[in-house]
């Protein structure tokens, strides 16, 4: 069991230098750095084309795909306008700094003010791995549950933001966007929270504004 | 890199003979155990507490929910009748044969028929890891999206049957059963679906059937 522990410290430790060395890259260029995360299937993809077509004649945006298979969130952000590059994981279960770094090296850096590194859905082990990024920020599908933040802490308690999503199906779920705050707070006071619904629109705005801030 | 590998391997290996060891006392014991997997907020306790409900007349059931924090989904499944021990990861993003081991002593075997037990909620790491079941199970809702069979195959593969459920949000998602269907078959034909909906009752009495048929 202790090996097991100086094995996993060591893959930590080595990650932080790597996503260091990152995060050095992209301040030199001057490129601002997001890692977003979520469960599968809370909407990450669809929120990245939004923000796509919504910022993209003020910010020079690209995108980093991570999924364990396929290249569709890559083809979807190319469809929407902006650079793309697909990791694809091969079963890992988050992307790590050294992933990053190897995608990277297929962006253009000089031509971006804003790079979006979207994770492997999963509401765990991304949280644990620093891949360069200047701020974590995660979305929690309302249909998920509002019990998510006390049963996933980690990932709360990392993120400088959380976006509320499918604001929309708020009057067919059991879900109640307001205990999902409290919690979240409850774990990471200063978290800021935005509800929003990728399909109406609703609250995107927010979203923008931060980015625009970041 | 390859001390890496050779330590996954290692813990793989160590978690299948135990794992086996579990499989064994199940049996002895004509214990019928189900691993219940899927992202967070799919919907498995809220299917456990319904399947509890409809099948305690015929079936002695016990659970083992497995949740990185908090005892709310075992407190959940006692209210619905059945007995349950909760498994607290404290930061594992998975069930492994050891932590179940140790529930099961808290268990009385000999007083079950089906022994389910609900895993962390992630659609990647459970997957990998025998815990002793003699079937895996999993529930994809129908909010997260017809793209995750491509995007996530391993647990699609390893499962013996799959729930979509939150068929009652169709009208309210760009979502389709039957490309996820086509999907999961493409990626193992023999997996058992059931459209189901624990909001409204539809489809249950599939999942029933087959969990009789265990």
């Amino acid at each position: 069991m202790n090996v097991k522990v100086t094995v996993v410290r060591d893959i930590l430790e080595a990650n932080e230098r790597l996503a260091a060395e990152n995060r050095a890259l992209f301040d030199r260029h001057e490129v601002r750095v997001v890692n977003l995360m979520s469960a599968p299937g809370a909407g990450k993809t669809t929120l990245l084309e939004k923000t796509v077509a919504a910022l993209s004649g003020e910010l020079r945006i690209g995108v980093i795909e991570g999924d364990i298979q396929t290249s569709l969130d890559a083809e979807r952000i190319e469809r929407a306008g902006a650079r793309a590059v697909q990791i694809n994981t091969d079963g890992a279960c988050h992307l790590d700094a050294n992933m990053v770094a190897a995608a990277v090296s297929k962006l253009e850096l000089p031509a971006l003010d804003l790079l979006v590194i979207e994770n492997v859905g999963n509401l765990v082990c991304p949280a644990e791995f620093k891949v360069g990024e200047h701020a974590k920020a995660m979305i929690l599908s309302l249909a998920e549950g509002d019990d998510k933040p006390l049963k996933y802490p980690l990932m709360f308690k990392e993120s400088r933001v959380l976006l509320i999503n499918k604001m929309d199906l708020q009057p067919h779920v059991n879900s109640d966007p307001a205990r999902i705050e409290q919690a979240a707070r409850q774990i990471n006071p200063a978290i800021e929270i935005f509800r929003v619904s990728c399909k109406t629109g609703e609250g995107l705005e927010g979203w923008y504004g931060w980015l625009r801030a970041l």
